[in-house]
């Protein structure tokens, strides 16, 4: 099933750009749960285009309707469907680009490959439907706060601009209060201006997002295919425009001895929980794929969103040489919308876990 | 199934480091493979350790033992089971640890996870259990070989020497010929030398290993979280002592703009297939989660071996603190031995995908 | 996923009998295929309540809405999410059972489950779910119509009344002439009388359901726990109400000795297609867990559905003694309605195997 | 995976009637819990041909292996792989049979399918391939009996002969005690004898066995497609011969008004326990497909096996008529050697489903 994800708390979804809805079923929601609507919608705002002078043009107020599994406010432990319609389905609009492949999108993939093409807005390969990913991460995050595991994620990088402090120099919940979404202040209004000026030029930009689990217990996570940073990772990959995944040091901890890299363990008798800790957590909060019990921390790089206002060369599907003309819904920089987006398959991911770690506990 | 890959083409693995036999079972084997039993036990000797003078010291002979699926030499369409004895069960060997958590192994968590411990030389989380991937992995070259698919992997980095080029400007196949196995010869060299000086200092070093994939159709990969990128991501990370996985540009790619990093295509008249064709590849040959038919290549971050041969401080069961001693089995540096592993996993990936894109040829 | 079935061709449904709608997501259906929207709705009104005077008296107007997957009158072969809507929401309806537990219903399992319970009209665990089914079930007869393989199924029994002849003394197309679907006019009439019989008293009847599948290449179904017959099994038991499958001579056939029951063969110089045949079919078109070419052919039995039109003793929630009353809706024998959900079952199933099948057709 | 089954307690198997061994691996094993070898050989045995006059003259002496998972005689909770050598491997006694395909068996679907066979006693379509199923239903059965669920199997038919009274009526700890597994003696013995008049004639025949499961707790089972007993069903069909499945009162209750099919309660002040009780249980522990607290019956319909000691019309590769001689390996009636494989995959499925089950449990 290449359209679902998960084991016991599983998210399938459906739906186009520019089709009738988007929607998606959580199937393994467990029961009891208050289900907190403006919650979600407020996650699912997070989300939404044209928030902000920074992000894309295009509006939309993506209204969620959950349509099962919830009763008297509750989640009864049955799926939850749940649909948001799309309010323009203009095919029209799209009608210049009927027959040409844009460059970098899944056009040319996807017509080649189902001999079909759903030319509206990238159709099923349209960022647009993350928003499934949303309300599934919200339900999520809403019974991972009744076991005090929380997920923060920020933009860490746009372009060249980077943050140049570990997550635990910040107070991550300061990433909500500028556009960008970044905790250190002084980096948001940089990264800010720097997309600006790419938007100015009909261009785009890419980044990197950071993103932090806390209080995860000793054991989430199976052994082999199982890990828990394998599951953390094809999640983050499966987002849009995702190009790389990376956890703990990651690329830069390949430079490293192990000698430094090793992390040493805190006794019982200097552990405030009485318990044995992981002192340095070069690990990322999980060794052998299983969390630790320490955070767990990662790293997802995007591209550059591939439509730009901007004149480019193409081909048509007879495969003659075309020009794209600059077109209207511009994004110069898709990395604070998908801070919810990751820390939706974060949640999705723990989650999961955390049912199939609870099953053998008997 | 935690031990468990793909949804057509699958491994199934078992084992321990230390216990009487590790193996694993293919389900999915197209019938009417011949089966060259030469070239799957080359491959695995390509990943026992001992093979030259900068890997492990630990001699390993794993005999492959086919137990069935193959009748007369080709794969019959069913399961084929396979198991490699272990040599070495010596339990007392492993006596000194019995009640110590090595640093940034799995020894901790497992213990947390599961309130027993295979203390016998990692026992499940072991990296000898990877022999299973490259059996699994040597029967699918065998079959994207008939259709003119092939993956190459190298030694990109180790520490902080990495190659400077792309990897069109060199002959993979070179990479074979030098213990460390890297392409550019010079750079192997001196990556050789770093892991003697490592080696001589009883620590060990991290790395990166660059793959390609060859001869792929437009097509392969499914929409939202089958796309193929997250299915090879989740692949790769699940291998041990992987901490970071990116693809195309990836990571570097996050600092461009749309406009550098779009691909431009190729006409068809340009094109010498008489086909369309992706120009540029900064995609990385997937676009939307799906093969554009150019070549697939991704990095993959390796984190230094955690077994030093050095003193180091760690606690006991009992959260006391405790010191390890130097200890025999050292391998400075897993990359050179990584290298079939990444390109087992690859293999497998490409050939699951191959086979679910091949179920909608009606 | 406890709400999915399928490995290529799937379906996972979401919804309650009187929440806001019942829908699913068919992943894998093929590109290309002409949606015929009046074809799928005439299959959802075959399943309709109220057709005739003998089925339930509620009214249901089950109007399907595809959300994605079709464009321009096509299949994109991406997700196909549906949905229908429930007109009847009426809460208080079910105000006096709100509290009781229904006799045969399951409404103490799903309580004592989930520790909660949606009370109106079954919730989860109505019927009325299946029309998720018939909606899936009609989009993989588009398909196989394409690939010659027709699936008929029929009321072959209702209480003791049954056919006795074998299916194929029976022209099967006749089924749909009358309201009980059974394709031997004088039996039809003999169950009419019965369920009107039983009707009257407010009791209801059980039955069983032949289906028969024409058409399937030799060689669907895979080794072990992928044999077609207990896929089928699976899918016909996971219906509301069946109790037991059995196919080719089933339960007996357990009476008889393997010289009766063997199949012989017809040679290629008897087969009219200048192929291997099988004369008899006692197998029921499987054999070894894999279609033979010949009629797949098995049945399903249901037994009386539990709501009753008369006093019942039950229980509350707090174990005392209660009466439930007569109540509005009441279906004396749901075997009519419950043959295009049988059909429905039938023909995911075998496209599912199809498509499996054709993957290794390489 | 075709050849594996289960969601979190998992089997998958490989091997071949006359390759060099049987195997699989149980992924999904609880840690912690106590090997009996002994038990579990000992279940294996009572699989084996050849244990009485009346089954299979066939001599196996299977000797299970369990090559990992296991440490100190403790499940570890990584998976267990084990093995069965087979003793005879010559293919030389097949000869004969080479290009013919037997009657009935899976020799003619399997070519097509392949377009490979192994011919050598059945290959992977031999019913030899159930010892796997057998180690991995003993082990779920050492979990379940911590839990105080048992499991108990016994013939219930043979061709006609069929014991008269309901499983409440026997001590079925009997079934033990005669080669045909029935706990009513005076039956067994009538069965015995029909076994030996049917092998003196070189034929075979089929027969009915009916399985028990007490203990289970309230809320085994998912709604929709993972409905507990169509997860039964499943397993039940999957083995060889196996041709139906029915729980509760199965095909027999289809004849039945729902007043008398409606299970009645007994309230908390009637029930010992002090909690609500289904008085009756016409629907076999199940209800909207989750336990509910009874005992859980159902009955599996087998065929007689297909390998006769008499000759047989058939047809070779080429479509020509052949005879097929009398051949040595003779099991007149499979029924006592199904007995522990039903309860292996009874096993299996109640614990897959109470690890499920246990997953919500926070």
């Amino acid at each position: 099933m290449p359209n679902a994800i998960g084991t016991l708390y599983t998210l399938t979804t459906f739906g186009e750009s520019h089709g009738a809805a988007i929607g998606g079923i959580v199937d393994g929601m467990p029961s009891g749960i208050d289900i907190d609507l403006d919650f979600i919608q407020n996650e699912l705002n997070r989300r939404r285009p044209g928030q902000s002078k920074i992000t894309t043009d295009r509006k939309e107020t993506d209204e969620v309707e959950l349509l099962s599994g919830v009763f008297e406010g509750k989640s009864t432990g049955t799926p939850i469907g749940f649909i948001v319609r799309n309010k323009n389905q203009q095919t029209k609009d799209y009608d210049d680009i009927r027959n040409l492949f844009r460059p970098s999108h899944a056009d040319y993939t996807y017509y080649k490959k189902y001999g079909i093409r759903d030319y509206r807005g990238g159709g099923r390969a349209s960022a647009r439907i993350t928003l499934a990913r949303v309300v599934a991460g919200a339900l999520a995050k809403l019974v991972l706060r009744k076991h005090n595991i929380s997920i923060q994620a920020y933009t860490s990088q746009v372009g060249n601009i980077a943050v140049d402090k570990d997550y635990r120099k910040y107070d991550l919940s300061q990433a909500e209060n500028n556009a960008v979404r970044c905790p250190d202040e002084a980096k948001a209004k940089e990264m800010e201006s720097l997309i600006a000026e790419v938007k100015s030029e009909g261009d785009t930009i890419g980044g990197v997002i950071t993103c932090v689990v806390k209080g995860c217990p000793v054991g989430l996570g199976e052994p082999e295919f199982g890990k828990l940073h394998a599951l953390l990772g094809a999640a983050m990959l499966s987002i849009n425009a995702a190009k790389g995944f990376e956890y703990g040091e990651g690329f830069d901890g390949s430079t490293w001895r192990g000698s430094q890299q090793n992390d040493s363990f805190a006794t019982t008798s200097e552990n405030e929980n009485d318990d044995i800790a992981i002192r340095t957590n070069h690990s990322g909060g999980i060794q052998g794929g299983i969390s630790n019990g320490e955070d767990i921390y990662f790293r997802v790089a995007f591209k550059p969103v591939a439509t730009l206002l901007m004149e480019q060369k193409t081909v048509d599907i007879a495969g003659n040489e075309q020009t794209i003309d600059p077109r209207g819904r511009h994004d110069p920089c898709v990395l604070p919308r998908a801070v919810p987006i990751v820390e939706s398959m974060a949640a999705m991911t723990i989650l999961d876990a955390l049912l199939v770690y609870n099953s053998k506990r008997m």
